[in-house]
């Protein structure tokens, strides 16, 4: 039986990878079938005609990745039960804000075989700790999901530009189903059993660009920055291994962990709000408004959400802990409570290119990094 | 008895590495002698005055670091006999190709307690493969041999912009000397019992600067530039873990490994002449010639090493290898095999960009590094 896929989503990044899985299920005629649904939320373009008809009717998504042809085994539609219904092969690429609802519509009507990745960035969290919006979607669904993460600024995927790509699984079989899916000459998957390294890479990034970006705004020179991209990979790597099992080092020398890092800081708009925020002394919110159309940043959002993490992942603990130890959670990451605070407490940003985030006691702590579960 | 320090070499990054031990012996009169000698190479600076009395006087380099101030005792010593013998410290920070012959003249005049560092970023090679600096400098001397490397960029140690760097030792408690030696808050010192990682990370990564710059000549996006710099930091730890035994992933994770790559590829001169290459369509010769008044460039140098030493390694191997195992030991470094290619055996640049180097087959053994002795 062949596989059927659908993707859910159509934003910038879901019409670029649209394009990448329109093009390889034609490679694989044998593997899947040549129509690849995808659920666009409809809107009036101009005021005129149906984003869904013109994505249909000129192959383009003229709305959030003009001038690339979609192939036309592509086809728009603005039900999201009718597009993932009959599909055994789900890629879910839309705002995380949106996983909840669209997943519990979908509940009960999806093909007894589905399965599903997650290309969502972001992160989510409860009294325990980071939940994986991975986790989210399998929760609700009951299916097996795996995550796709890289250094793939979408318009270059799109244009095929040579990018490689990170895939983490669970399942090995489900893996190479994956990688058939999206492996192409010019999009190279990797693949790496360990969901939760490769989905938190996606999320944490964004919070090491945020201080790339400070550093940038104080004329920083090149050794700190590569400092500052050390030191934030390495407590990538500790977020992970403090709050998940089974997370493997090998993960952040993947597309998804350094070679992503390397595009968000250097190629992405955190950096460049940040680097406005420590020149021009303004709110973020007041940035927002003035460089993104008010589109929130991603890496402050995270940065807030991680500092609540550990500040919580201390308070459910509190019986084992002393406030000596709350101390010491925080500074298992200097990195990124110094940013957070440099956001929202005003901390002097100084103190992000000065030894403040690298106390021998904490690059101790970064040279041998607990193992899980350890917080 | 206290350590006393001693500089071989007075260079850039000598005369900035100057700065720091001079002031961190300072630091502590418990552990070590105030004066720190300096081997100079004599020469006279604008037919006038001796550099060593330049030093002396003026503190301050003149001709290689000039703009910072030395501490007062950094000593410049025209013999190296003289730096060298009484010394317990000995830190090695010349260009390379003068490393055997002052090892030498110091043979058999060194103080017994005598313990060595190298700061030479460089690569020798012999019949069988690559051979370390530091055990150039081990085998001569018979004494222990540390290393240091980093994102060092010498003007900025020197003025004391937050900076990282990578001690590798065999001996831990000698590694915490020169911890002491060198560690200040803007000179964060990191120590990992890795020789061999940390000194080949130093000589590696300028090829992958090199092909960097090819990417840029090309005008390449930026996912394909971090996909360079991902693969080339796999193919950096293959290399290593081909060659020698007991290398660590963890170095590659430390200043000498991720961030050292990230300050090459992004600030540094390798990247520069090889886009020109790329653009100008002129020999690396004629641009040495016009860009680096006639120096030679590190990464194409090393790239052609790196060749000679994958070549032989399989020519060592004769009676196992098959020619088509030839292929596959080029093809476990398809990237700089390919950069290799590109400077000195015509091949088109975008060989580089496309998916050339990162063949499925490649990209499955970047996957899963044979271990050491694997050639």
């Amino acid at each position: 039986m062949k596989h059927k896929v659908a993707i859910l989503g159509s934003g910038n990044w879901g019409s670029a990878i649209a394009k990448v899985v329109g093009q390889n299920v034609r490679q694989h005629p044998e593997l899947f079938e040549d129509e690849v649904r995808m659920y666009v939320y409809e809107e009036l373009v101009d005021g005129e005609r149906y984003l869904t008809s013109i994505i249909n009717t000129n192959h383009e998504n003229v709305k959030y990745l003009p001038g690339v042809k979609l192939p036309d085994n592509i086809v728009a539609d603005p039900d999201p039960i009718r597009t993932a219904e009959d599909a055994t092969l789900l890629i879910f690429v839309l705002p995380h804000q949106f996983v909840n609802s669209l997943c519990h519509k979908l509940k009960g009507k999806l093909h007894h075989r589905a399965k599903a990745i997650s290309l969502i960035k972001g992160m989510a969290f409860n009294e325990k700790g980071p939940v994986l919006i991975s986790s989210i979607i399998e929760d609700i669904l009951g299916i097996d999901v795996s995550v796709l993460c890289g250094a793939n600024i979408a318009k270059d995927v799109a244009w095929e530009h040579f990018s490689e790509t990170t895939v983490g699984y669970k399942d090995k079989e489900v893996a190479q189903v994956w990688k058939q899916v999206f492996h192409s000459p010019s999009f190279n998957v990797g693949l790496v059993e360990d969901i939760a390294g490769v989905e938190l890479c996606g999320a944490l990034k964004n919070i090491i660009a945020v201080g790339l970006g400070m550093a940038d705004g104080l004329g920083a020179g090149a050794n700190t920055k590569a400092a500052i991209m050390r030191i934030g990979l390495a407590e990538m790597r500790r977020f992970a291994e403090t709050f998940f099992k089974g997370v493997k080092q090998e993960t952040f020398f993947e597309s998804c962990g350094v070679a992503d890092l390397i595009v968000t800081c250097f190629f992405g708009r955190n950096r460049k709000v940040a680097a406005a925020f420590v020149k021009q002394k303004k709110s973020f919110e007041q940035l927002e408004k003035e460089m993104l159309h008010g589109q929130k940043l991603q890496g402050t959002l995270t940065a807030q959400e991680v500092n609540t993490i550990l500040k919580r992942a201390n308070l459910t603990h509190r019986h084992n802990f002393t406030p000596c130890l709350l101390r010491l959670v925080m500074r298992k990451f200097p990195l990124m409570t110094t940013i957070y605070e440099v956001c929202f407490e005003k901390k002097d940003p100084h103190s992000l290119t000065d030894s403040g985030i690298a106390s021998p006691h904490a690059l101790a702590l970064l040279q041998h990094p607990p193992r899980s579960g350890s917080v």
